[in-house]
């Protein structure tokens, strides 16, 4: 038997997408469940192979295959090619295995001509849209199929509009158009010698060879060397009867949704408008009806509507957004797929879905995209103030939720007018760690530079606050406001953020307090069931982790040492214990900062009630903690009794070119085992402190080095933490056990895993510096050309957002499998941005991490997706 | 057939190092060869697991073997243990599979007690030596074997002295020291509560089983992690009777070379003295004598140490380095190495080796360190001057070579200096790209900053200029002069550098040119006929490009394109394309670079020949080229017809925070697709208007885009060369082939490499960069800790001088075999500083690489560690 290369909607269904292509096999789906889909065919990915193979051309057999196909669908439609009476126009559109938006070529209409025309214009009395469907189609065909320019045509329609004095094309006349497509004719003639065919078969043939090419199109090249498709997939052609909606008062089209998209409520929503086509309900020119009146105009339309619906949602299990034609009062299907929902919808429509038995519990869970629930952890505004306001401008959706507030300068200010009662919006070029008190007190934050993952955005994230980054338009005045695309804003004026979308407001929008419904609380319980990854948080403060506890947390992943030190109070002996000259100096300066170091631990510990806590050795470049400003200098040389010229000298040689790739991390205890011996010392002895409070706690501290390269370099800190806890807990009287491992987050520490692992008890992935470091672009400094990798599509997703798999991926899988041939049970997580990224969670469940740790807000996300990845990857 | 657990000298053999340990293998080797070595035996590595299974006990078995063995010695040697007349004294010394320098202990002259001190007096006519001995004797075996700490015997030393009245223990009288002894075994017994074994027998086991615990000593544990010596291989002992050259008028001792060490000539070299020890010798009081005067002394002795030497240098096919003892007119072979020789002598003695048919062209090869032929490639300080002179400080042996001149302070003075006849050296905080132009005018150059890898390190080996850098000693004062150690040298004062030792002189001393001798091209002939491994150059400029094919380069494997636009003449149309806002303003500036850049690549293409030249495209981030002074800013304003302000804030815009992971590479010609044009227009057509003038060469350009960190980022770039290249080839009417490939230096290009493959016809892996990324470290921060990492074991090798080949390497192994799957025949080559670096060569010669690439002065060095590496890999 030769092969078969047109099969129509009735042979095909879902899973036949390599051959049919994604549009053919959905539309094979759709015909399969009985719904009243437009008839048609579909000439497979292989018949557009043959058409390359044969010489660019369509052999013999195929076109008597598509013949016999046309005859079948002439019979199933009652319509027929070239008939005045029932004419059977049709689109042909290409569909190849994967989707390539707007690449690849379209042709409808096809099937009309001058006395097929004139049938339409009579049947269904709209002589204006049938000139207008020639006059497109001649003009369609002659570009996408005889390759005439389409600026021709344009050039008579502008000269046609000049002679009747008008300016849309939408005010020319049914018989201005009629002229116009004898013009377009006779241009098609002037241009290729030859009439236009009227003969539908011919138009047919010329369009889908026209298709064919299409696969081999500049555009169609670029877009598969990009997106890594292989030009041997071909395309697939459907070829599918035309229906209309305006052919007189028993036709009308419309839309709607199974359930209400932003409640859940479980009934039929949509509109719909009678005598129409699908542009005209979306112009707004006409009101649509409510859906529910078509149960008066056409009861059996209704019902049968109704009846589809109903069975696309059972056959999905999913609420469907549909689009339906009606024609001389025969109801058509012209797509169906999931429909978009507000999260309060989502978790809804989910938990209705398996109280009708329709869903398990699993598939419920697996039906919400986890991003959503962000939504409902914030604040919001209030839905009918925002679409009456109108953003100024706007930047990076740098931190979720909403905020209104009064504009401030300083992170001094907003602590202070916070404190006074005033609800403020930080507004500054970018925040550093000193800024971290007033960030606390601001309702969002807003800055002038900084990506995604900029230190606004992350700490913002981290503390659920609103924030809006990187806007480059902003202008400060230097005198306490700043101008915004022509408006300017003073201190104190009212400004609103919406971190969701990056919109900024010159006024204050009233916003609604997130509510966790209790369909929320059911569906993360399904999904606590189904995970089997852990899932813990990002936490520097007791008030983080007790937050993030009641998000759900199941310990601490990343608690980051070195925030502690930037509170006002203790910053002045950390830059003493920099600014030293000797060990002794600065032993003397830490043991300032250990009793106070020793209570954040106590007070986290508290918080986190016996559940893990990893807690990272001081990582920054120590000029981080220097002063910048003249009078904090002079403060800091009186209070070590030095000159300013020491201090500044001191700030000089601590400059570094390069201060990512510089002196931090371990490097610090290598250079200085003083700072390890003390934070050893705070993290066991608050342990100790905590253990005997609570005797029924297991507290396991466990100590994170950052920034190891080498065994050697981890094995050298890792012998001052075992000398100096050993004692303290051989002094104690009690039994503690403590863990000691690694951030891991150099590409050297990933290619060499497996002799790490030989002294590192946990590896903790610090994705964020992995990826700098993998890829060579410090975030910082991407900024400057990551737009223009965007817009090349050179890079899809911000891998400081998404892990790339491939790449940093890569390495990563190399470390756990080189952790474990080492040390089997050795404990594995993630703590970079990517650990609250579900694409990222997926990727750390199938590589066999036991935890992703997140920010708190991102918890209950880290969760969902983590019970996702459980129900893909079994 | 129980195991044996101890081997005569006469027994082993060289190759039994697991068994014997080195020190034990290498006594057997001697003594097979018949060598009058002074007898004993080794007891085996795997008599010390066994002495820890067993408890920590020597087991009776253990013992009696042992005890054999003393009895054979007896034998041999005619003396005896504890025997008046002619007692047996013996060393006892650890000696482990891997060498441990100084981590496990030695007791020498075992066997000494009253009686048999008094006998040794008595042989030797030394009371004072033999009392020495004892009491060294029994506060060695105190320490050692029992632990008692050696202050208690320092403490009765110091006693003594102030008793005497005497300052140094070699004014102490043998009766001091006799009474020393005495002292010394009543301390013993007061701290061990026994006295002081007298039996050498006891004394022996003691020893042994004192050597046996010292390889579980803190420092031996500690020394074992940090080289990864498992503790499982144990440590052998060694017993050797001892030898004294101070036993009277027919005993003596020497150190002797089978060829001169200077020159190479063939014929003995050496010194001895007669009745004294090896100390004696090597601490100058005596003079020694020349070794020929030994003929005359003892002709039977010179004519039996004559033919040993002979016999030695036959067996090792090489010049030795002896020492030998004559203890009552009987020679005495205490050790045989390689003997250390200059650079000139090395080449002598190989290519004389050859021509005495004792070695083979290929052995001769392999013999040669490859680091000692730089000094034959610069100048050197004349001998005698040298030793005469004191340096007044040193630091990084940046770059080889001598240099003597007068300082200067800027590269515009070292420059306008020379030009006038100076010889200046160029001190410099650190070094910029645009002070190359005084940098190539220097004799040397010194900087205050910067590492072996700092730009003047990079440039001035690139130049063969010598150069010391990073002296954090040299304090710069306002008057044009600087203080280095409390001297201070003013401008055009003289001052001498030595690129090779980092020493700083402050005078002028005279130098010697290089002189390549017949020698060096006859070795080199033969290193080029077996290395597989192609040798090219990193060179700029069509000086360096010549140089280099004089010294055997094989092609450009890094021509870098920046350090053109730092000529003063250019740099303004640099700057000018920085700061343009439009494309249409880039083009305008780049236009007025392409014929600047075009005769560049000419240039270089004539140097070369028709060898093939791979020129890398724009890297550095452009901030690198914007002016910093004031009045240059001044300049570029008035030339571009903008305000100062406006050069300002573009400065101030294109700050990044960490450069080196910022804007550079192919991120440029990402965002700034003319500068990718320009530079292809540039390299093909030079390559045009070469291949028309040379008809018989065959022009292939290499084109290398830098930085490339993905497939698609990689694609991008290649499309704008070769539509720009293809459309200049097919106007010229000639045929002309090119190759597009990458510079490999991102982790993530080596973990996509089979992707990247897909486009890149070569990769060269620019292991610079390599190196940082994989570390985590910048090469210009890395100085503030990297040296706490050499002191503390962690790092051994600087990683940008020799690839790390655990880490970086494995991403280079990845990549090429990655590479390789994807595209079999892709050309592979290093550019990184690594390319002239011998063991780094190996590796790349084993991973398969076509070609390393190095800077001009360092090709001699490649193609002879090319050549090293394919005979050590066949």
């Amino acid at each position: 038997m030769s092969t078969k290369y047109v099969y129509r909607f009735a042979e095909g269904n879902g899973s036949m997408r390599e051959l049919l292509g994604g549009k053919g096999a959905n539309l094979a789906e759709m015909t399969n469940l009985g719904m009243p889909v437009p008839q048609g065919f579909t000439i497979t990915t292989e018949a557009c192979n043959k058409y390359y193979d044969n010489g660019e051309s369509i052999s013999p057999e195929l076109k008597e295959e598509i013949l016999a196909n046309i005859k079948l669908l002439e019979t199933e439609t009652g319509k027929k090619f070239g008939d005045t009476d029932n004419p059977l126009l049709v689109s042909v559109r290409s569909g190849s295995r994967a989707s390539m938006p707007g690449m690849m070529d379209t042709i409808l209409n096809l099937g009309l001509n001058d006395a097929v025309t004139e049938a339409v214009a009579r049947k269904t009395g709209n002589p204006r849209f049938a000139y207008d469907s020639y006059r497109r189609f001649i003009q369609m065909y002659s570009d996408v199929v005889m390759e005439v320019g389409k600026s021709y045509f344009e050039e008579l329609i502008d000269n046609m509009k000049t002679k009747r004095g008008v300016e849309l094309d939408t005010e020319l006349t049914a018989n201005d158009l009629k002229e116009l497509a004898d013009q377009f004719k006779a241009e098609y003639k002037a241009k290729i010698g030859s009439d236009f065919p009227a003969d539908p078969v011919e138009q047919l043939f010329g369009a889908i060879k026209a298709v064919f090419r299409s696969w081999n199109n500049e555009r169609a090249i670029y877009y598969r060397r990009m997106n890594d498709i292989p030009s041997s997939w071909g395309t697939a052609v459907n070829v599918q009867s035309m229906v209309f909606g305006n052919m007189g008062d028993t036709s009308g089209t419309g839309v709607a949704f199974t359930r209400s998209p932003s409640t859940g409520e479980p009934k039929l929503f949509g509109e719909f408008l009678m005598n129409a086509q699908g542009e005209d309900v979306v112009a707004g020119i006409r009101t649509p009806q409510s859906i529910e009146q078509l149960k008066e105009i056409n009861p059996q339309v209704y019902d049968e509507f109704a009846q589809t619906a109903k069975k696309l949602e059972m056959h999905y299990k999913d609420m469907q957004d549909m689009e339906f034609t009606i024609e001389e009062g025969k109801l058509y299907m012209l797509q169906t797929r999931n429909g978009k929902r507000t999260a309060v919808a989502a978790l809804k429509i989910a938990c209705d879905l398996v109280d009708e038995g329709l869903l398990t519990q699993e598939e419920a869970v697996n039906m919400i995209d986890p991003k959503q629930l962000d939504a409902l952890l914030h604040p919001q505004f209030d839905d009918a103030a925002l679409k009456a306001a109108k953003p100024i401008g706007s930047a990076l959706p740098a931190s979720p939720g909403a905020a209104a507030g009064q504009v401030v300068f300083t992170a001094e200010d907003a602590t202070e007018w916070a404190k006074k009662g005033a609800d403020v919006i930080l507004v500054r070029l970018e925040t550093s760690p000193e800024d971290i008190e007033g960030m606390h007190y601001s309702k969002g934050i807003l800055t002038a530079r900084g990506g995604m993952t900029s230190h606004a955005a992350v700490v913002a994230r981290g503390m659920g606050t609103c924030c809006v980054s990187g806007c480059g338009a902003i202008v400060f005045n230097p005198d306490k406001s700043f101008t915004l695309n022509g408006k300017t804003i003073k201190e104190g004026d009212y400004i609103s953020l919406d971190g969701s979308t990056g919109n900024i407001y010159a006024e204050k929008i009233p916003t609604v307090d997130a509510s966790i419904s209790g369909e929320f609380g059911r569906l993360m319980g399904w999904a606590d069931e189904i995970r089997t990854l852990k899932v813990r948080t990002n936490a520097d403060t007791p008030q983080d982790a007790a937050q993030a506890v009641t998000f759900g947390a199941e310990g601490i992943g990343l608690c980051r040492t070195e925030h502690m030190f930037f509170d006002p109070k203790r910053i002045m002996a950390m830059r003493e214990m920099i600014l030293s000259k000797t060990a002794d100096q600065r032993r003397a300066a830490l043991a300032k900062l250990l009793p106070m170091q020793r209570d954040d631990f106590e007070g986290i510990y508290e918080a986190m009630q016996g559940l893990p806590v990893t807690i990272r050795f001081l990582d920054p470049p120590l000029h981080e903690f220097l002063p910048t400003e003249k009078n904090d200098i002079q403060a800091l040389a009186e209070d070590m009794g030095v000159t300013v010229e020491a201090i500044n000298e001191a700030i000089v040689s601590l400059h570094e070119f390069n201060p990512m790739m510089g002196h931090r991390g371990c490097r610090l205890s290598i250079t200085y085992p003083e700072i390890a011996e003390m934070q050893t010392t705070a993290v066991i002895e608050a342990a100790i402190n905590v253990q005997k409070k609570h005797p029924d706690w297991k507290m396991v501290p466990e100590i994170m080095i950052p920034l190891v390269g080498d065994l050697k370099e981890f094995a050298f800190v890792k012998n001052i933490v075992t000398r100096v806890a050993d004692e303290l807990i051989a002094k104690s009287g009690i039994e503690l056990e403590y863990l000691v491992g690694t951030m891991l987050e150099i590409p050297r520490a990933a290619l060499t895993s497996d002799e790490i692992a030989r002294e590192a008890e946990f590896f903790s992935f610090g994705t964020n510096d992995l990826t700098q470091m993998t890829f060579g672009f410090s975030r910082d400094d991407a900024g400057s050309f990551l737009g223009a990798y965007y817009d090349k599509k050179i890079y899809e997703n911000d891998p400081f957002a998404r892990l790339d798999q491939i790449g940093v991926g890569k390495l990563v899988q190399m470390s756990v499998e080189l952790g474990k041939q080492t040390r089997p049970d050795i404990k594995l997580g993630i703590c970079g941005e990517h650990g609250g990224d579900p694409s990222s969670i997926e990727f750390c469940h199938r590589v066999g991490l036991n935890y992703v740790s997140c920010s708190p807000f991102r918890v209950p996300i880290a969760r969902l997706a983590a019970a996702q990845a459980a129900i893909r990857n079994r």
